[in-house]
């Protein structure tokens, strides 16, 4: 298939040469200049010079950091307005729900297929092409995208026909995953205080009642207390945590973990750990814990 | 192996049975007159008259349900005053750290050995003699009662010397489960409130990012919304939570996750869950989401 | 003088109308239909027929609802752009500071004056012309609106020269003005299930430790449960924490006090309370007392 | 009369001071030997030796610092036993409800008056007789001990016959006193990080919304950052949002303002900041925004 790819930042870019590798035609664009990663990719990835270039294809990807960017790109830059009828638009990041639901209805209005396929996984797994992708949208349109999914994927969860509720599932699992590091911060550092090595308290959680990847892997850079280099930014971590609140407030859930985490992630930030992996909650909970 | 037992609850009477069952001799203590689930066990469990006759063993393990019943039977009934040098007091409920550290400086005092060894596991593990324990104490002690630890346990953590660790550890990692159960209320209430099929978004979470029993069985009952019979009654995880809110204090660490657990589980025993399972928690959060 | 008016909501009409009496020519528009208060008010306030009527005057005052509007009628509909240089313009309605600073930029660009004057005060305090009014802008500016504030408050804090702080000063003000609510449904909530006359409890804090306005009226109000009609409706107190949480956003402030408001706010739309008082949050607070 | 007069702390001191200076003969008793300010003070004043030499009296006061130290002076020493039918005992200190039902329970065993009759003020207010006294008990007894409240205090609030609800309002009261610390430390850290001059914005709150001298002392303390001498230490500060805790727990109601001020003053303690004035939680709250 002929596929469109925007957005080729530290998610997109692997993404983007799965795909090629899988055997695809990719034409990809990005809004600065591509950095390494898609350059010494398979032939059949060709750098575009205007978005509009992506929109002649089976699938048009899109991997845009936030609704900012989808809004400049794809509603001022003309991308969606380009779009052949029978071109179905695969949104792969982490957007919000209210954004998710403005493009369910501009696609409706053109009569084209969209699906919202945002996906689970850190920088590793995309390299690794192992992300959990979880789809939503007209049955036929999602299973046309499959091989796209399949490229990048281990796994591809199909969530209904509504795109707006694939954005839901990622944004609310998202939020539990965040709220696995608050959580884990603050056990952590209440072993820390007693005097016992945290690493241990981390291998015994996780072979007992908690056996799950996010406690180990969070749970040992908490006790590291090192979050260079970051598996997932935590300034990213605090839009994803806004993405939460703000389909709190429109379905009018209270999210007090959200909440929590939010007032966590901002006084991070004020403390310089922006650029650190968002697990890097945990020196706030260690600071106001007097470690 | 000659042991006594007080605390025929019901995580007591199967542990107790378990042990009689593994061939040791087992005389066995309730405060009320034990229920069923005694009677009907194997010729080498015996009910004692008064706690008193529980002492002259090889081990005691106690599984009282809190720091005020550990007062009551081991220090007025005169329990501790009774054992002999040699026994070794093996405690397996969930207690207080300052509890467990003054156990530590009264069989100091008699010069005899003391293990704390919290269990994790709720009832269906407790029936299964799959209980995860965490032990600390003394290595020659802690090894002396790995009989009975491997009689109810699946694995046995040792979290070194001091066993008042084995207590921070046990209510350091139930304030994690309880804060699973929140975070799941929340995500699973936002779910619920888009429309989409609440089931459904538990099995992709356990499915992809968090794949842990936890996450399965409390996602299963709160997207339910049936919360009977309880695995473990809300008044409890109370108890436990302030367990961590009172190791907090005592190590200077604020833990606001603790603190919002507290506050919902008062909610929920305000409005009638007190004895339904902890998980009813997601109530409190569908009630603030006016579902 | 010559006063333009934009925005005839709550607030605006009966504002608009003192500036009037005062003996002020003033030309008034507004998005919907204007209500009562504007058409029986004295002969020199004039409705105009298109907000760009209102810009040829020696102070245009708007009083909008919210950013969105701010941004519809200032910017779209081209107010600002039709603003003679002399005029300066007096925003009074409490908006973001991003939108306060934007307009900084601006007014900065066309070389006129521009000063932020947002007002404390509930309906009731409005009708009196007893608001308090918050200025800041260029000194001489401030001084030439100092007709319009008398008008319409009892007194005029001038808190320097860049507008947005006086936006900050008023979103400050009112996160103290929603604590003070949240506090008392607690506090409340308590008295009431320990079985003692909420009013009375009021009462003695009043006239001891809390002798403010704020304190007598809303606790009032939580005591008799009574939260129609609505002096400051729930909804755009949710819009007005929300300003804080983006002001604590912007200046990287966690506000936790701002965050518990937020949940307890989303819990009152939920519960159907939006169109109450935002003192309703006691009804939430009493909820999840089991009251 | 003759007034029993037990804890000499830096409330205690003034107090019985005030009382034999108003004329009335004082015996007083303190754990440790009384400090300065007794000694010196009428002659009409004088030390027991003995706890119980306070108890031949005809209202004992007991101004002791916590529970702990009423259970181990009144109780374990024997004071209750030994007081004369007649005496009425007058508790002013801050304690729990619990506690203060428990002395219901045993005042009524013996048939004698019981008055809660805890205090707000800070420590110049007591230097100052200016006391706010909240009072109840049997309208008798309250009456009889009337002198003694005049002796201390500027006004006497009675709510009621039943003591635990005079402990229970001070206890309310101090949760919205500490509720004011944080919210201004909040908005307080927000100004300071706009660059705003924080005095300023409390002259301006405390002149308008907000005009309780709560806001203007704690408000002035927070704006300059210096939380020495302590009017109130936070470490009793602690022990107060505690007893919130307790009677939220007791009477079934989530008080997450008092749980926010438990985290916070754990973290304050944490940060070394016991042994100041309560509201150095503005510099936990600092800390948190990177100040």
């Amino acid at each position: 298939m002929k596929i469109g790819f925007i957005g080729l930042g530290a998610m997109g870019r692997p993404m983007a040469n799965h795909i090629a590798r899988a055997g695809h035609e990719v034409i990809a664009w990005n809004r600065t200049r591509a950095g390494d990663g898609v350059d010494d990719c398979a032939a059949n990835l060709r750098l575009a010079e205007t978005p509009a270039e992506c929109a002649e294809v089976d699938i048009l990807v899109t991997m845009l950091a936030d609704d900012r960017a989808i809004e400049e790109v794809l509603l001022h830059k003309g991308v969606l307005a380009a779009l052949a009828p029978a071109t179905v638009h695969v949104e792969m990041a982490t957007i919000s729900v209210a954004m998710t639901k403005r493009l369910e209805g501009l696609h409706a209005r053109r009569q084209g297929m969209f699906v919202a396929a945002p996906v689970f996984g850190r920088v590793e797994a995309v390299v690794a092409a192992k992300l959990f992708v979880v789809a939503a949208g007209d049955s036929r349109a999602v299973q046309y995208a499959a091989p796209v999914f399949d490229a990048v994927g281990q796994k591809t969860f199909v969530v209904g026909s509504k795109p707006h509720l694939a954005s839901l599932v990622k944004i609310a699992g998202n939020l539990l995953v965040a709220a696995v590091i608050e959580n884990l911060a603050e056990a952590i550092a209440l072993i820390r205080k007693a005097g016992m090595d945290p690493y241990h308290f981390v291998e015994v959680i996780t072979a007992s009642v908690l056996p799950a990847p996010a406690y180990s892997v969070y749970g040992t850079r908490i006790a590291a207390r090192d979050y260079t280099p970051a598996s997932f930014k935590l300034q990213l971590g605090l839009k994803d945590i806004n993405l939460a609140l703000a389909a709190g407030e429109e379905f009018e859930v209270p999210l007090p973990t959200a909440s929590l985490l939010h007032d966590h992630l901002i006084a991070a930030l004020a403390q310089g750990h922006g650029g650190k992996d968002w697990s890097a909650i945990g020196e706030v909970v260690a600071a106001n814990a007097g470690l």
